[in-house]
């Protein structure tokens, strides 16, 4: 069973879609790492049930991004905040080689600290 | 039947989870502005039952709403966009007031421009 790293992603956003004890199981495979057989012993049951219901928790994330598509707009903003921060860093640049505007650098930082924010 | 205003983004967000009916309703409802009266007489149900499934609608978008948090994070994005475009032109006045840096302009209009796609 190849890992999806995308779902960690997903786990994030529509975790709580999941029912708790997929949600469980999937936070242990796909974020702490944990085997099939590992989890299969610390919840008692076989490893093709902790396997069935990891692909039936994979599905239901894949099929909340189809209709919700969060990830993908979240990938979107993301970019767009790093295009933001790498022009504010220009603008920083350009102050301190042609004038340096106590100003345009108080700016510049408001700008870099809610691209920091909102990167989260 | 109150209206609540923040329905309507709910549904852009999140009216893919209703029943096709239920999403149709809730938006005529909402979106277009149509009375129960209305919707019951071209859905060819009960004003009662429309009644019905508008609110059935609205509290699955409420808890959609409770579980992923989409519309508070979106508001949060738009406020922190919102403060960077603020910014960048106060960067651009100082700019104009104290050097004419191109560059910094190319920058300024740079975040501008996906400050302005970021907020759609």
């Amino acid at each position: 069973m190849a890992k999806n790293l995308d779902i960690s992603l997903l786990l994030d956003f529509y975790g709580s879609m999941l029912t708790q004890k997929q949600r469980e199981m999937t936070e242990y495979y796909y974020n702490d790492d944990l085997s099939l057989a590992e989890i299969a012993e610390n919840e008692g049951i076989t490893r093709q049930g902790v396997r069935d219901s990891i692909k039936r928790g994979e599905a239901q994330l894949f099929d909340m991004e189809d209709r919700l598509g969060l990830l993908a707009r979240f990938h979107r903003v993301q970019e767009g905040i790093q295009t933001i921060a790498e022009a504010a860093q220009n603008i920083q640049q350009a102050n301190e080689r042609f004038v340096y505007s106590r100003e345009i650098t108080a700016s510049v930082e408001e700008i870099l600290k809610i691209a920091h924010e909102l990167a989260e």
